[in-house]
């Protein structure tokens, strides 16, 4: 047998989609049991099919179902698994969530609930950073008054960024240029801070022109931790990434071991435990790069770390959790070759990337050398508009980043996803782009980027 | 860009089903157009699906279509490419075709026709493998008659087999115990081999009891030959391979060395150029190896190399045809990890593995890390009953065998095939199987296997 589980006979995914299927897959490869759970609008999707168990968490509305702490563990308990793995997204960085887990005697996949809340918040993140010697964007403190504000302003220059402490995934975040800009920001942002996430503290941070989004995967047993090089996430649309592709194609071999080891370093000096990300900020110019902030659970993005390293992350999150050691020193991690990740979202690019719903009537899978795909789709079945709009994973690997990019462009020609619109189209346009190709893309590229009629 | 072609701008798959589906994705990501051709039964195929160009190539019977050597190259001809791939089984070791397209001034991706030739004929091949000290099986000449084959079967030794010179994939082979069973046999295995091959030559080999077949890829550009190690293809029903893995469980490190080097030796002595299989069986008893035949053609199974290699055959065999010299060094390639391939047949494996076309009512592929599908399926095509009954390779990678076994389970668990029946339900039963567990499997093991009602 490939594993004996020693503590996680059967674990809840605490999730839905894509992700809960691929937690579902790596349960199932290490001999341990997975249980599903699913809102009335997911009953029958592909992660209750394969799942060894499913049961309602409650309404389609996430916070009536995946969001709710009590009926999540109501069920954990009910089906007696002896851990949660939450996933991304809904309650995969809520540090009460994680607590509750550990205080009802369950393992949560992840680090501890203190790990969460001081890595995931993002001003105790950089404090962090800074003790860790790792260099950060200029920032403030989190402001009391746009008076305040006006001051730390001067000391960091413009443009800058006024962020929420309590936001996440690109949300909560203003870009202002000048003074009369961060007035009349401030308090727009303070409210929607407070109206979105409960809780109203903005700081401000340097905004790069032409950075890039560059961070670092990392994996610890709570006594050592190794990292597993760097994804490059700059292509992104109003902060959400789209298409990602690892090792980043604009690192030299010296800024990419200086950087990873920094991010290595960090979560060394907490004791990190589990999966976990370090997002960078990137000046290609001065190579220099800024700690933004650190995801303490698995990325939407994970694969194509996995695909350039070998090591499986999600399997290796379960066997942490499950008490065994790091399976991997740090020197037997080696990149070879390149890979790319696009976001197939249910959503029309050419309607300004509005949700689109809806059963998938017919579908047909890229296939062959070097395709992998993290799906939740089947033929027949209906994409609910409750959630987020990301249906599949295309995944590509080759041996260079050149042969990466002719192998997507093919695999997206064979891919047919009919009865909702998706994101397909953009990718194959972005495919053509020269800076595509070239690597040569930062951050805003996306922002001012015209899909053609 | 990844590639510019030289020479190869546009290549014909001169083959249908997954195979022509590989080749027009390498074809792709080197940036050659693809032609696939197709008859009234595989029209709309896959295949034909993602080509540049498909043409109608006969009617539904392989020798009135697939088999066409005329029909064939007056596609090539009207289509304008520049070279032809075969694939598997059809044309693809057809010396005869491979000259007329030679004569015709298109290149035939893979060896010359007068290789083919060569080491197609397995009496040849034989000769050549004397000539380059690598071992062979105690055999016979091609026999006159029952009196000759009497004579030499005293000097080799029961039980022995009686092979046609022209069989091949298994064809053409009758196992015989003793002399009475050698007198009966003898008229039937020529008689038999007159009428499906046209060539009624036998000769005798030698029988191994408990006998593994083991097979070494190469590759040679006509100057230089390196092999991509072994793969172990034991699991056979009625000499037909269903599971194959790459490395083999059996051989230690020792002799794989030994006998991979035999195998690039050998081809490397004629001058070698494309993709090769040097197929041997092996006696894990006395660690003895004896070279059997080559196929100078793609294998069905050469994705599990790709796996564990991390080179990508099919893409190798176009840039060689192409013109260019090989990319790899013997010492650039190098083992890591473990891959399982099974062989997705549209089979009744509960009636004796009867033939079972009809359409695809619904399709369900396993997705996520280390699953490779190689496949002609979409939902809604018909499979027709007048070829091989291939549809798909579920191909499997992983860290080491243990996982790879693990994975294969699961995504057997996810793969849904409804409208066929197909030969699913064997593998999931093998994988229960201890001495397919343990490795401990021998080319007889299949035929004595009962598969569960």
């Amino acid at each position: 047998m490939a594993y004996t589980p020693q503590k996680i006979k059967k674990v809840l995914v605490a999730n839905r989609g894509e992700i809960a299927v691929r937690i579902i897959q790596a349960a199932h490869e290490l001999n341990m049991k997975a249980v599903a759970i699913y809102t009335d609008a997911d009953q029958g999707n592909l992660a209750s099919q394969l799942a060894d168990e499913a049961y309602r968490v409650g309404e389609n509305l996430a916070h009536k179902s995946y969001l709710n702490i009590d009926k999540v563990l109501e069920i954990a308990k009910q089906a007696q698994v002896d851990a949660i793995h939450p996933g991304y997204g809904f309650l995969s960085e809520n540090a009460q969530f994680a607590k509750r887990v550990e205080e009802a005697g369950i393992i949560f996949v992840g680090p501890s609930s203190r790990l969460i809340e001081t890595m995931g918040d993002k001003a105790k993140a950089l404090q962090q950073a800074k003790k860790s010697q790792v260099p950060t964007m200029p920032n403030s403190p989190v402001l009391e008054n746009v008076n305040q504000a006006l001051e730390e302003a001067r000391a960091i220059g413009y443009p800058l960024l006024i962020k929420a402490i309590a936001g996440g995934g690109g949300k909560g975040i203003r870009l202002v240029q000048d003074e009369a800009q961060l007035i009349t920001q401030f308090e727009i942002a303070t409210a929607e801070a407070r109206a979105a996430f409960g809780n109203g503290g903005v700081y401000l941070e340097k905004y790069l022109q032409n950075a890039k989004h560059i961070e670092v995967q990392v994996l610890g047993d709570g006594e050592r931790v190794i990292h597993l090089y760097d994804r490059e996430c700059s292509l992104q649309r109003r902060r959400q990434k789209v298409l990602e592709e690892a090792p980043s194609p604009s690192l030299d071999c010296q800024t990419r071991e200086a950087l990873c080891a920094s991010a290595a370093r960090m979560a060394s000096d907490v004791g990190y435990k589990g999966a976990g990300t370090l997002e960078f900020l990137y000046d290609t110019q001065s190579k220099g790069f800024y700690f933004l902030e650190m995801n303490t659970r698995i990325q939407v993005e994970h694969a194509i770390t996995e695909m350039v390293t070998g090591i499986d992350i999600v399997r290796q999150m379960l066997r942490i959790a499950d008490g065994e050691p790091l399976a991997y020193q740090q020197g037997d991690i080696s990149l070879r070759g390149h890979s790319i990740e696009v976001r197939i979202n249910a959503e029309d690019p050419q309607n300004n990337f509005f949700p689109s719903p809806g059963e998938i009537t017919h579908l047909q899978c890229p296939t062959g050398s070097g395709v992998r795909l993290d799906s939740m789709l089947f033929s027949g079945r209906t994409i609910p508009p409750f959630y987020d709009s990301l249906i599949a994973k295309l995944i590509v690997y080759d041996q260079n980043r050149e042969f990466a990019l002719s192998k997507l462009k093919r695999a997206l020609n064979e891919l047919k996803i009919e009865g909702v619109k998706t994101t397909t189209a953009l990718f194959k346009a972005l495919l053509n782009d020269p800076h595509i190709q070239k690597g040569d893309y930062d951050i805003n590229f996306l922002e001012s980027y015209k899909l053609g009629g």
